[in-house]
């Protein structure tokens, strides 16, 4: 009864301006947690805006704060918050305290517990819209609650609470969203039973953030200036960063499980680059195109490697948690509370440009920001006195979403004067003027157009209004949200464990937490020793890595990330050595996917190599044309070949398709692979072969018990293999052991028990074929990592 | 007998200490253009200096200066010099003059005109020899004449004035060696006819620079430091800078001949860049080494092209060079006065880094620097006041050699602090302090070390010392002479009747000369329209691309630098739509001589070419192997393939050589391709085919009167060429008309009289086989360049 009143007086009250004849429908905003941290600061706030700003728009609406609290106290809580509401202050003070008051009557407390709440408050939705004759537009459902509880309420409004056909259901869920991928995966997948795709808007509220929000549109409505530009040939560098001076006191149960990647760079850094990179679709407008671009932007990065990140933990943060969480004085927490991240995109656009991202608690200063730096092209011909003057081409060039705090203290969009004057909707951002001494990244403010919102908004408010207008492109869809955990969780899993630099906090840190970027990984400028937190004693890198024998050959043994980079080096020193000695050097590769991993280090970091004078020759090949998937030559091109300046005749991929026929004997591809090698490689005597070990004890393509290989006068043949595909083509036992070198490589848990019986057995090449690997006068070199050694 | 007199003093004065007990023999130095303005300036100070330097070193010297003056009058001019000449400050007035005293009395001048002049001052020199008992060790003489006196001088030297067996002959050469690569070779030719390349010195007085010189030494001193960084991966660009204020006024008569290039780019500059590119020999005291090593340095150097060049003329030039030179009001010069030429090496260490090389005159200031710039890798946490304090490693980076002259005003070596601090020679360079507030390429002087020499020397002081003590890595040898006029002609050639941008000359310049790089070309960064040079009316680039007819098919004509371009942009195109279309592009191209440019143009500027999803076919083969300098192959691959990312399996060289043999009939090879364009290209159509033409009318390798492949069902074939090598794949012309685009390309006067032939007759493809060409359903463009077209 008194809502309808209300209800009424909305519409027809004179003193509204601008009132629509026919009424939108009604829509119903439940806000869970309605007594909350986040509703108090921003939900309720966000909420009144959307009422103040669609009063007019011919939808009618109700508000309904839930909690667990009971009715009364919960009742009075809410009205306290509600009461302080402030209308923007642009707004006449009447027209103020009408909408405020108006807002109130429209708001009403529930106690949200059981699955009889849920049905009472469905029910007197229902009613409400009976009695006043409102035809229903749909429900909002904002859980501002605790991830665990969001499994329980999702299933009462599932089941309760859906409005009736041809009205849209939108649960807004917030963060966290998971802690790693395979959790994300297990709550998109319950969440998914509850609620289709459409339905669910979750919440970054960085994607509100005037400045970020702002991006796309800038991108498309200055497509003529960036068009040329927005490419690795001009960027420099990319820059995302959020540095914050508070530190984690008070909210260490939290933080103690997230960590500043789960907490800043897995969804709002990750979001912005995500703006910066995909590719613009032709109208940014559709969502659906926004998303698609977007999740194809997160298919081109390229994966992160432990050192691809430096992490540090502010100092206090240790006694923090101990405190906080009970914890016993030697507790070490391995949160990292700084991260420096430095990603690549393998796109064509971003290749090789570095993305850094960045963020922190307890540095010195407050600040948020994307910084696009361009490459400085230019040469000034006058001298720098000159040069300083006006606007030359040899300034810096930048663009910069400066989101707030800082130096500027607002939202801004900056624009380096010697780059292009952008276009900017005149109605949302408007030319500012900020003090003339103020330098911005090194550079005087007076050198950047700078812009400014016409009006500073929450991002809640801008969210909720986007929430209002079905605008999925502000929000972070399911694969969005996966693609980002998969990005994220191997780096995640792989620093789980490593020692974090500490830092004293504030201005104090001083170069502590610079860092630079050296051939795709990062590192700390200043160099040990400083302090590290080191979590434990018996911890991974601790490890030295093991020189040792192993079958009476030297063993070289680490943790397979040291592992590989070490055989990297050694494949790298030896080729470098052989090429000065003979000018060329031929290496003989295997398939599989041990050597995958070292594919990609060789290609990634390994600049020096000799490329242009190495023959790449495989060691074996399954019968499957070299375009196909299964094809360790396919393989060994898109991780290692596309990558380096390899020469087209120096490549030798086994002829296992020939005259558009499979490994057929009478094509003598055998014949031709042993012809190549005796007319290019000195005694067909290759400088370096790699190897595998199988769980069989197969190496190459040679098979226990195998017919062909094992020993005997042919060099190149054709083997069977127990598992898909059958046929194969390999070198022969006997000319891997007229090699220089053989490294064998053994990666994983799954080869402990092989590697433990052969360290063990001796040369019997028909039971292990592995075993008959002996160089007659070369080197063997086991790489061996600890999963495999030691189980 | 007053020279034995003087000589006697010398060796026995009491007044000089440490006299060396045995004489080392006696030096005779002749100085050629004695009475001349560099002889004044420069050269009999140099040689005082090596008197006064070499005077207790048991070498006796005589000074003979030498001109076509008179006896009397050219005796008179040249004491006049010799009173002038100075001690060092340092010295003492009383050693000084002693020393000053016995310089004049071991000076002499000779008029040497005629070939009994030289047999003269032979004699005179044998004679006082003999007189003395004197051993001779060698002889110099200096050439400080204009070169077309070269060949005159050099003829009496060598017929009259070669010093006995046991001694040496020096002769020293002061620029210009020529004027382009064949001049200097001529030149050089001449030159090696009278002389050993062991006796020549030509002086770049720019090796005697002091901090020219010590490029090297330091690069050698500071291994440590630089190993890790002296390289592509570190150094983001160099600049070779010298600017003058002066401008060419009175010398209009040399420089209208010469220009900015000449006089400075192709010697000073280039030899600059040499020390700092060039592979740092084990031992760089050892003079074979150093040239050796500097010798790879020229063939590691990317061809210029027109585009790597932007080119200016001071405005008042043109009345200078009308009023000294007696030249009409309206004649036009196009010499340049302003060069900014973009230099990339292939090398591995330097590939992708640009070297700016600028100089001119009438700047609007006078310096000369060598400008290391090294990558920013760092990203500093902290805010930017913090980050300003001390030597942040996000400072800039930087090595300087400074020449000389500018804010500075002398020769120094500077190094950023956040780099290394260097190790210096102490004997040699010192460490210096100056002004606070003097900045320095954008930093405060106090952000360096800075090391100035302990003594100021000049240029020709120090380089007259190394023609005494026999440092031929301190001169330009033919070879390293040679070789820098092959690098520079080509572009001498292509520039020699651009457009000029004019420029009013000092501070008034402004930006009008700064340049930028785009896609490894240059260009003003001021656009059009400003005030140009235009020497001619009719010349290339005002002829737009003539768009016309040419038997019934489309033409595009221009001169072929711009034909080559339109051409490459053509390409890509094509390329871009059809992958576009149909997600691959099958491209068969040409052999021979015209496509390298072409293969080039779109190696290194079209980097938006969709290589990755481009096949590569061959239109002919010779029958050589793949890796032999003729395959058409190899001469793809090393200008195109290696450059670019076009996957291996998209790669489909002609199998002109299986099973070691060379285009067997039974081998197959053409049924082999015929099966792979079948298996791969659609309708066996390819997407374009790029032809050449022979000045007998062939394609493809389809000749005239040709068996295969003119017609029939067969669409690869053997053929054979009437010229070597005999043997050919090619693909038919029937193949070749199923093409969806055919694009013709006839470059160069050479094709004049077959592109004439063409234009008139029809379809007669046995007699010329490029009428046949005729796609059935694809479109035909004629691409022929002015040379072909007009003859």
């Amino acid at each position: 009864k008194m809502l309808g009143r209300v209800l009424c007086t909305v519409l027809f009250a004179g003193t509204l301006p601008s009132l629509v004849e026919v009424s939108q429908g009604h829509i119903s905003v439940v806000l869970l947690g309605a007594t909350g941290d986040l509703a108090k600061k921003y939900l309720w706030q966000g909420l009144f805006d959307l009422y103040m700003d669609q009063v007019s728009s011919g939808h009618s609406f109700t508000f309904h704060g839930a909690a667990l609290t009971a009715l009364e106290p919960g009742q009075r809580l809410m009205f306290d918050v509600l009461k302080k509401l402030a209308c923007p202050p642009d707004e006449s003070p009447n027209r103020c305290a009408v909408l405020k008051d108006q807002f109130l009557k429209l708001s009403q407390y529930h106690q949200l517990k059981t699955a009889e709440n849920y049905t009472a408050l469905n029910r007197e939705i229902e009613t409400l819209l009976r009695q006043e004759g409102l035809k229903e537009a749909g429900r909002i459902f904002y859980f501002s609650v605790p991830p665990f509880a969001y499994t329980e309420i999702a299933r009462h409004i599932n089941s309760s609470c859906r409005p009736p056909p041809g009205a849209w259901l939108r649960v807004v869920l917030e963060k966290p969203f998971g802690h790693d991928l395979e959790s994300a995966q297990q709550l998109a997948a319950e969440l998914a039973s509850f609620f289709r795709e459409e339905e669910m808007y979750r919440v970054d509220h960085y994607l509100g953030k005037q400045a970020v929000a702002h991006i796309l549109p800038f991108r498309d409505q200055n497509r003529q200036f960036l068009d040329p530009i927005w490419n690795r040939h001009h960027v420099e560098r990319v820059e995302i960063v959020l540095k914050e001076t508070v530190d984690a006191k008070g909210r260490t149960s939290f933080y103690e499980q997230y960590g500043v990647i789960r907490d800043v760079l897995q969804n709002h850094l990750t979001e912005a680059l995500m703006f910066l990179t995909m590719e613009l679709p032709a109208n940014v407008s559709r969502a659906e195109e926004v998303l698609r671009c977007k999740l194809q932007a997160f298919q081109s990065l390229r994966g992160l490697e432990k050192k691809s990140a430096v992490l540090g933990q502010y100092q206090a943060y240790a006694s923090q948690v101990q405190e906080e969480l009970q914890k016993a004085e030697d507790y070490i927490s391995t949160t990292p509370t700084f991260a420096g991240v430095l990603i690549h995109s393998d796109s064509l656009r971003w290749e090789g440009v570095p993305f850094l991202l960045t963020s922190g608690k307890a540095l010195d200063e407050r600040v948020g920001y994307v910084r696009v730096l361009f490459k400085n092209r230019a040469y000034c011909t006058q001298s720098e006195t000159l040069r300083d003057a006006g606007h030359s081409q040899c300034k810096a060039k930048q663009i910069i979403f400066y989101i707030g705090h800082g130096a500027l203290n607002a939202p801004a969009v900056l624009v380096s004067r010697n780059l292009f004057r952008p276009i900017m909707p005149e109605g949302s951002w408007r030319e500012a003027v900020g003090p003339s001494d103020l330098h911005i990244f090194g550079q005087p403010l007076s050198d950047y157009y700078v812009y400014s919102p016409v009006k500073e908004r929450d991002a809640y408010s801008i969210l909720i209004s986007n929430i209002y207008r079905g605008r999925k492109d502000f929000f972070i869809t399911t694969e969005n949200l996966l693609a980002s955990w998969r990005f994220w969780t191997p780096l995640l899993n792989s620093v789980s464990r490593q020692p974090l630099r500490l830092y004293p906090g504030g201005v104090e840190n001083q170069h502590l937490l610079d860092f630079e970027m050296v051939g795709g990984e990062v590192a700390f400028t200043l160099a040990e020793p400083v302090e590290l937190l080191n979590p434990n004693r018996l911890m991974p890198s601790d490890y030295r890595t093991i020189q040792s024998k192993f079958r009476q050959s030297p063993l070289v043994s680490a943790w397979s990330e040291d592992l590989i980079s070490q055989l990297a080096s050694d494949i790298e020193k030896t080729a470098s050595r052989t090429v000065a000695h003979s000018g060329q050097f031929h290496l003989a590769l295997s398939g599989g996917s041990s050597p995958v991993v070292l594919f990609q280090r060789l290609a990634r970091h390994h600049y020096a190599f000799p490329w242009r004078h190495t023959h790449i020759w495989l060691v074996d090949e399954r019968c499957v044309p070299l375009t196909d998937a299964e094809s360790n030559f396919f393989s060994l091109h898109n991780h290692l070949l596309q990558s380096v300046r390899v020469p087209y005749f120096n490549v030798h991929p086994m002829p296992v398709h020939l005259n558009q026929r499979l490994c057929v004997e009478e094509d003598r591809g055998t014949e031709m692979y042993a012809k190549e090698i005796v007319a290019l490689v000195a005694n067909a005597s290759f400088d370096l072969v790699l190897l595998g070990v199988g769980t069989d004890g197969h190496t190459a393509s040679l098979f226990p018990q195998s017919e062909n290989g094992l020993e005997g006068a042919q060099t190149v043949v054709l083997t069977e293999s127990p598992v898909k595909p059958h046929q194969r083509m390999s070198l022969s036992l006997p000319l891997i052991n007229r090699a220089r070198q053989v490294f064998v490589l053994v990666l994983g848990k799954g080869k402990h028990d092989i590697t433990t019986l052969l360290s063990r057995v001796g040369h019997q090449p028909r039971k292990w074929p592995v075993s008959g690997v002996s160089p007659s006068s070369g080197q063997l070199v086991w790489y061996v990592d600890y999963e495999a050694l030691l189980g």
